[in-house]
């Protein structure tokens, strides 16, 4: 595998210098569109600020000889309890887009999970890196369409699939209003170019285009439970804060779900992700797949996920501000760096393996 | 309906862009005026922080066809649950005062409530917003004066009264006494001109200017049920912050309370109405009409005091800020804005109807 | 009367006013010993954040006719329940020393404690406001001396007298050593030039100043006991933190105590005052006379206070940057904002009579 | 003894003027090394913030003649209840290293924990101060060579050895990768010379360094518990945060043990040492020696400590910054700072003796 430059003497020394070098090299209306959140940015801020403020206290003095940071998840074995988050047009970001990506968390033996707003063919995208199987969708109007971009994935070789539910209009992107953000013309979602968004039924008697047009082309849990049926692969819902929602999802047979905010993207005053784990686990039980994202910075916050009853994490921004520093061997080496401190942490909390990060070393102040 | 420049390719676009330009374009006498708070501002402050801290858990994949943000409110249908709080001299902000202010509500279909210190003439601004048939009054030291400022507002054709019972006095307003604020000669409180301020008694042994004549014109509990008896419209008590005053307001046969510190212009130190409101609510049980105000500066904090009881709330410095920013297209740009928002939070949080909003999906941090 | 100038259109129009232009106006030797706290000044600052925490939920529509701040305390009649805190040496701050402030005093017809510390004679200070009749004293080493020192005052005509026990040392007074602080030659405590301090016994094994010379000096609960025997005139303690001690205050015969931590000028992370008002107050009974200082700056943070318990409160810095801008003028418009402001809470918050202050009008966040 | 300039004019006057006149005359890399945290430096300031947040409650009137701030801890006898922590590489801060610490150590009576990382030999420093005679070792990749390392100490006629149990490895040090840190030429632990660094095992299938190799070279309470059986001194355990920890290392035959976080320079987000203390005490019982260590910078700290239940406390950075700034004059000047206002604090609460010191005086805001 070839990177491409920079000079790698050059390249950032610690994931704090990834991000604040992104964040000072990023256009204004990157830096919206990435690394805002919607609204006044609580929900995004709450999100690190959770796992800044969680407590863990280290065991000493135990046998860690031949640990590892492995799991299996989903049939799946992982080098370490984290995939990189689906997130789109990484070609804003790096010419060389999720390709790029894909590279840096093959060469990290890391999954990346794709975004259907991809701004790269799938193809291109799955023979930069086989290792990631992972792909993400989102609900396209109607059944028969979003069961066509399932299909279009699993096609492609992808074997988990991941349905987001938590975005169903934007949210309220204050910053990228502000910033006038708009794609570039060589910059597109390429892989939904053939799917027509959905038409709204026109209505006499319409006031509102939320709940008279968009809410129309919204799915309910039946057409989730339809899709899980149908589709011959395992789906996991992403976007679940709700105890409630969460059960739900397992009652219909979802694969697992992903306790998100969507980055704080969406609804600002959502509650952290990290607040809103416990209750879940509590409620789906130990044995459920319960995936969470959001505010994810350093390695130790893998292990305080884990801790409170993550199965895996995904990570969002810490991966785009990779991309845009240093591209795939930004990518790579963020992952990197992410999976060292994820040991260190381990070794330093008396933790061998993942089953040894128990619930309570860590104290969360909320 | 034709609305006044500037060029709206100039407006703001986001509601804190018209916050912001508001607070850096006003003179520094109408910041102190329409934007400080009493005292140090705590409860001014208090009230916004109380939003940003409350969190609100979605729900998600629920049916959220055919929607909306309707509510009934004393008798009325309200398209959304907000109106206009009632605040003083709206030409110091603009040439076309209330005037501007109901038109721009009328465009909206949202109602304003007219203060009694309107800078314009009642009719001018009946006519201006017909839509708008809320009046708010306050006690003018008799109860004669106080019933024939009543009866002026009805015959206007104002159908729901509103009494302000929580400025007796101005209480300590430091930043306006700074900024040496003043009424300008050609604005002024038009319609209580007919109205002879109080006269004190003169009292020899008399050593406060507050208890010894101030407090000789200010209304007790019997009055206000004196005037709720004689009047032949609703009439709401508005700056009730104890549960005990609202049970109170609701034995005399108030149509209604509004939970509000006047938006921290009067008692520094008074709590938070979000902090107030449920206990309020709990006292006078689910089906009292609850309005409140204060601090509400997005779409979500409007779901957000709803979810805690309010029925509908009331938006004072927002509106403020848009009239100063662009006149009647400021007003109705910033209505539109805050129920954009409460469209898309509902939605996003998995509500299609006012009903739907829960107490539980909101956690006050306090 | 006649006051000294400045020329009353340019004296500050606010407390805070006052507050910023004594801070900015000071010698940095001033402002160490007058504004700063002891060590890193975390109860100095804690005293006022405590007051600004506290929430005071207002009650509507009640009958204030006839109202007034007056108390009685120790069988005196007090306009307003507040007295000037002893402080040493105001001729730092003005040339007219403790008489100016006396004599603005005696104007707004407030009682000034006099300390000990006092930079002008007992005497001229009595004649410039006979209204102040309290004085502060402190142990000079041996219970003759402290006696000789009551009975000065006693025969200069004060008739309360207040013990300060909380300040054996000074406390670890950085920003004063910073500074360099020390007095000018022309002021010094004129009323102790008789008292020899305390000469310390030598000891052979001494090792530390502290425990083996000050430590003799200093009394106990007993010597207490037989000062409040002999003396002919009500003695309170100052400087009580906890119930214990302010039992034990009242076991011996003490006619109240002073809930203080001296300004937070000696043991930096004492508790604020205002926190551990109530526990005292429980302690001793709603009886006994509990007053308080530390970290009053507004009318309505006396209110709070009376609300907690307390039966007066004492006011110290306030009064040191009254006098430091504006002199006798200057403190007497600072005790006439104070009372002002103390109304206008009283009749925001619907209470007529300090009776009508109740304890669950006030939330304290600690 | 004969202390080295500069002019004592020229020293700081205060604690904190020593902090931040070492703070800005030190070169970036020391800065990083000696006075950052790991990570995000969370719980290097959390340690100092529970300090700044604990409350102390003093008693007024007590006897205090003849007090003291003795100590005795494992059969010595202490002047006060604090040493200096063992801290690497002295002669990064000044030319005469550990010799000039141990010097003013001496001249203070309080004792100094040598650190095995020492950049000056063993013997130069005992001479330099025959009174420190405690010794800190860390393991050494094996029980033979961490038991010659001990040997070697306890041959240089140290009396009391520490093995630091908290820093398999370095944490993530990104201030010091940031600056570059690393150690001049001239630098270095001379007394581990003689000691080979720990080979690694080569292992075929090796995938993690910290968990194939380092982990390898770590002890176990086994080999704990073998060291503490052949040594013929006391052992305490330095680094235990965790209940569960300070009772193993009591069953284990540990002379006590030290509450420690290293200074926040190992785990970040590793709970304040001040939190963690009462659950300990409370855990191991009153009588079995417990240490504590990590963010005291005055006097009143070290009482709230005690209260909390430690036996006596070590002081790390502050001593490194009076080394900075003014060599031995300088340590020598920060312990005698340290124990003036530890007198201080104890006459102003009302304690005599460190016995006096209680728990309830102290409320810890977590
Ligand atoms: C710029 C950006 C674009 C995103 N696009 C998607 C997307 O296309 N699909 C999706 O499910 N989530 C998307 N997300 C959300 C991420 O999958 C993930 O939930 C979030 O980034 C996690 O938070 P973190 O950024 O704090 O790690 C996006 C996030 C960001 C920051
Ligand atoms: C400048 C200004 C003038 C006001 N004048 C009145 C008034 O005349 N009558 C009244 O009942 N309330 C008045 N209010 C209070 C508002 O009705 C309302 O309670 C408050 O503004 C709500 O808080 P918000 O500004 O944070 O939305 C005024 C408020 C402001 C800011
Ligand atoms: C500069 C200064 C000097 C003081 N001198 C004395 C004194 O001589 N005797 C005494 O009992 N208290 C003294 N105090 C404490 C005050 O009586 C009072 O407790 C304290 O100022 C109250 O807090 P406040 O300044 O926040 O109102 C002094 C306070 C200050 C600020
Ligand atoms: C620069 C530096 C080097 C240190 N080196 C050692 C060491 O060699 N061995 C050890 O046990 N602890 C070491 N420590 C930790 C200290 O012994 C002690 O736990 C810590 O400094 C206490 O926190 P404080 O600095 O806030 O007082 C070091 C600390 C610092 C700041």
């Amino acid at each position: 595998m070839s990177f491409t430059a920079p000079d790698s003497d050059q390249l950032p020394r610690t994931l704090n210098d990834y991000y604040s070098r992104a964040r000072a090299g990023m256009s204004p209306r990157n830096r919206a569109y990435f690394l805002a959140g919607a609204g006044d940015g609580q929900t995004a801020s709450a999100n690190e600020t959770a796992f800044q403020q969680a407590e863990v206290t280290p065991r000493m003095l135990r046998d860690l000889r031949g640990g590892s940071t492995e799991v299996s998840l989903l049939g799946q074995k992982l080098v370490a309890p984290f995939l990189i988050a689906p997130f789109a047009y990484h070609r804003l970001l790096h010419d060389a887009g999720e390709s790029a990506t894909a590279r840096a968390a093959e060469a990290q033996s890391i999954k990346m999970v794709l975004s259907a707003q991809s701004s790269e063919p799938l193809d291109r995208v799955r023979s930069s890196g086989p290792g990631s199987d992972w792909f993400q969708l989102h609900w396209l109007g109607s059944r028969e369409a979003t069961q066509a971009l399932a299909q279009m994935a699993l096609d492609a070789g992808f074997t988990r699939l991941i349905l987001t539910i938590d975005a169903p209009v934007q949210g309220v992107r204050d910053r990228e209003i502000e910033a006038q953000f708009q794609l570039p013309p060589d910059v597109s979602a390429v892989n939904l170019a053939r799917f027509t968004p959905p038409a709204f039924t026109s209505r006499e008697d319409a006031q509102s285009i939320i709940f008279d047009h968009i809410a129309e082309t919204l799915p309910t849990w039946a057409d989730i439970a339809w899709l899980i049926e149908t589709l011959e692969a395992p789906l996991l819902l992403k976007g679940v804060l709700h105890p409630e929602d969460a059960a739900q999802a397992q009652r219909i047979g979802a694969a697992g779900v992903i306790v998100s905010n969507h980055g704080g993207r969406v609804l600002d005053r959502a509650p952290s992700t990290l607040s809103a784990l416990p209750a879940i686990v509590a409620k789906v039980g130990p044995d459920y797949p319960v995936l969470m994202d959001g505010g994810i910075r350093r390695g130790v916050d893998i292990l305080i996920a884990l801790a409170l009853g993550a199965k895996a994490v995904l990570i969002g921004r810490p991966i785009a501000c990779g991309l845009a520093v240093a591209g795939d061997l930004g990518v790579s080496h963020v992952l990197r760096l992410l999976r060292d401190e994820l040991e260190i942490a381990m070794l330093l909390s008396g933790c061998a393996t993942v089953q040894d990060i128990e619930r309570d070393m860590v104290h969360l102040k909320l």
